[in-house]
C-alpha cells in the first residue's frame, strides 16, 4: 500500500471540510486550511470540535486566505457547494503537483466529471459523507452523529491509494468504507435526497410531515421509483425493497430538516442541479420517464433563484 | 321560453357575485345579496361598479346579514368560494322554494355534485365565468375586462330555463353561452388552471416566467396533457392542438397572476380540492398516469395550509 499523502489541503472549510481536516492534522498529517470568513479566528484560537460530549482544539491549525499561499499538495478535499464549483477554476491549479489527488466530498452527480474535465481524470476520486455537523461559531464545529465516509474512485474500481486514502481515515477516527463503484453509492443516496431534500423546499415541511402525509409519502415513493428507474438504466442497479428501508429509517428522524432545506431557508444557495439537475438530465437521455423530477427540478430552480 | 326568473339571491358576494347581481338589478330583477363585511357600506351607499371608463350605482341595493331575512327566491347564484362550501349546508334552505334553482358560478369540478347530492339534482346549473373583477373597496367592484359567462345544466343538456337565463344576462348585458354539455367546459378551463394556478403557487412566478423559463414551460404542457388525457378518459375529448392554443393565448398576458395565486398571498383560502384534488380524483378513477398533477396536488395542500 501506497503511504498516507502527506501534504493535504481543504477547499471549502466549511462544516465538513473543518471537521475531516481536523481529525487528519490531529494524527499528524500536514493539513492546510482554504478559509474565508473564518480565517482569522482560526488563526488566533485554531479549529475546535466538539464531540460526544468534549471538545478538543486543533492549535495551531495552517489557515490560509488563498490557495496560492497552501501550494502543490498530494491530496485536496473539496468540501466547496456545488453551486460554487465555478471558483473551483481558479482555486485547484496552484494545489497541483504531478501527483496530487482531487477527493470531492461534495453532493450529488456531475463533480467528478467536472474536476475530471479540468485536470485529468486519473487524479479523481470521490466521497459520500454521512455525518451530522454544525459550524456553531468561527472556527467551532459540532459534531451531533454518525461520520462514516464513502470513498472510491472516479470510473474505476478501487487501487492501492484509495486503500491507503480510507486508511489514513480510519485511522483518524473517521470510520471509511471503499466502494466498487462510487456513482451507485450516489445514487442511492440520491433516493433519499431527491424526494426528501426537494419536497422539504417545495412544501415548507419536515420530513415527518411528507411522510404523515399519506399523499406525500406517495410522491416521496413515487420520486424514488423515478430514481431507481434512472439509476437501473445507467447501470447501477438498486432493488426496489430499498425504498421501503428509506422510507422506515427516516420515521424515527421526526421534524428532520433535510440539508437543502437548511440552505434554502437561511438564504445560501442550494445545490440545485447537483441533487436534481445532472440526475435529470442523466436520467433523461436513457430515455426513462421522470415526470416527477423533472417538474420538482424545474419548480425548485425557479424557488430557489435569490 | 319561461320567463326570467323574477328573484334572485347572490351567495357570496365577492367582486363576482356583486358584479353580476348589480347588473341584473340594474335591468329589473329583484336581487337580494348576501353580504357579511360589506354589509354596511353597501346599504348606505349601494354597489358602485366601475367598467368601460365610467362608473354606475346600484342604489339601494338589497344587502342582508342572514339567507333567512332574504327569503326564498326563484334562483340563487353562488359564488363564494369552494373552500367555504361547508357554509352552504346552513345558507341555502332559506332561500328554497320548491322551483328554486341553483346556479354555482364557482371554479373547477365538484360544485355541481355537491348542490346536487343536498338539495336534488334537478335545481343545479353551472356556469364558468371569464371576467377580470377586482373589489377595490368595501362595495365598489372594478371590471377590469372581458365578461363571458359559459352557461349550462348539471349532467343533461340545456333546456327551456337554461335559455331564459342565458337571456337573462344577455339582456343584462353579460355576453352568455349556453353549453351543451358544462363539464366538458370546466376540463376546458382547467386545462389552463392546473398549470397556471398551480405552478404559480409553487414557484411564487407569474405566468411570463413560467412560459420564458423552457423547462418549466415544458411542466405547464406536461400538465395540460395529463388534464386532457384524464378530461379525454372522463368522456370529455379536447383535442391536443388546445396545448399551443392555450400557451399561445398566455404569453400576451405578461406577468400576469392567475387568481389561486392572488388568494395566496393574499392569505386567503385556495382552492385546492375543486381544481386540483378532484380533477385529480376522478382522473386517477379511469386509471389515466397523472404523475405531475398528483404530485402538484399534495405539493399545493400542504403549501396552502394556513
Amino acid at each position: 500500500m501506497p503511504p498516507f499523502p502527506k501534504t493535504i489541503a481543504i477547499v471549502g472549510s466549511g462544516a465538513l471540510g473543518s471537521y475531516y481536516g481536523a481529525k487528519l492534522a490531529r494524527q499528524g498529517a500536514d493539513v492546510r486550511f482554504l478559509m474565508r470568513a473564518d480565517l482569522e479566528a482560526v488563526r488566533e484560537a485554531g479549529l475546535r470540535v466538539r464531540e460526544g460530549g468534549a471538545e478538543w482544539v486543533l492549535q495551531p491549525a495552517q489557515a490560509f486566505a488563498s490557495t496560492a499561499e497552501m501550494g502543490p499538495v498530494d491530496l485536496v478535499l473539496i468540501g466547496l457547494k456545488t453551486t460554487a464549483n465555478a471558483e473551483l477554476e481558479r482555486l485547484i491549479p496552484p494545489l497541483l503537483h504531478e501527483k496530487t489527488m482531487l477527493l470531492t466530498l461534495q453532493n450529488g452527480l456531475g463533480n467528478e466529471e467536472f474536476l475530471a474535465e479540468r485536470w485529468g481524470a486519473e487524479r479523481v476520486l470521490g466521497g459520500l459523507c454521512f455525518v451530522c455537523l454544525n459550524r456553531v461559531a468561527p472556527g467551532v464545529i459540532e459534531h451531533y452523529g454518525h461520520g462514516t465516509l464513502s470513498l472510491g474512485e472516479f470510473q474505476r474500481a478501487p487501487m492501492e491509494r484509495t486503500q491507503a486514502i480510507g486508511g489514513m481515515f480510519s485511522s483518524a477516527g473517521v470510520e471509511t468504507h471503499v466502494v466498487e463503484n462510487l456513482v451507485t453509492e450516489r445514487w442511492r443516496k440520491l433516493v433519499w435526497n431527491i424526494p426528501f431534500n426537494g419536497l422539504s423546499i417545495a412544501t415548507g415541511r419536515t420530513c415527518d410531515i411528507l411522510l404523515e402525509d399519506q399523499g406525500l409519502q406517495a410522491q416521496v415513493r413515487g420520486l424514488m421509483e423515478e430514481t431507481i428507474a434512472a439509476a437501473g438504466a445507467l447501470g447501477h442497479p438498486i432493488p426496489a425493497s430499498f425504498i421501503d428501508f428509506q422510507i422506515e429509517r427516516t420515521f424515527p428522524m421526526g421534524p428532520y430538516k433535510p440539508s437543502s432545506m437548511i440552505d434554502w431557508q437561511a438564504g445560501r444557495a442550494v445545490e440545485v442541479e447537483s441533487i436534481w439537475g445532472e440526475p435529470w438530465r442523466q436520467g433523461r437521455a436513457t430515455g426513462v420517464k421522470l415526470p416527477r423530477l423533472e417538474m420538482l427540478y424545474h419548480i425548485l430552480r425557479q424557488v430557489t433563484i435569490a
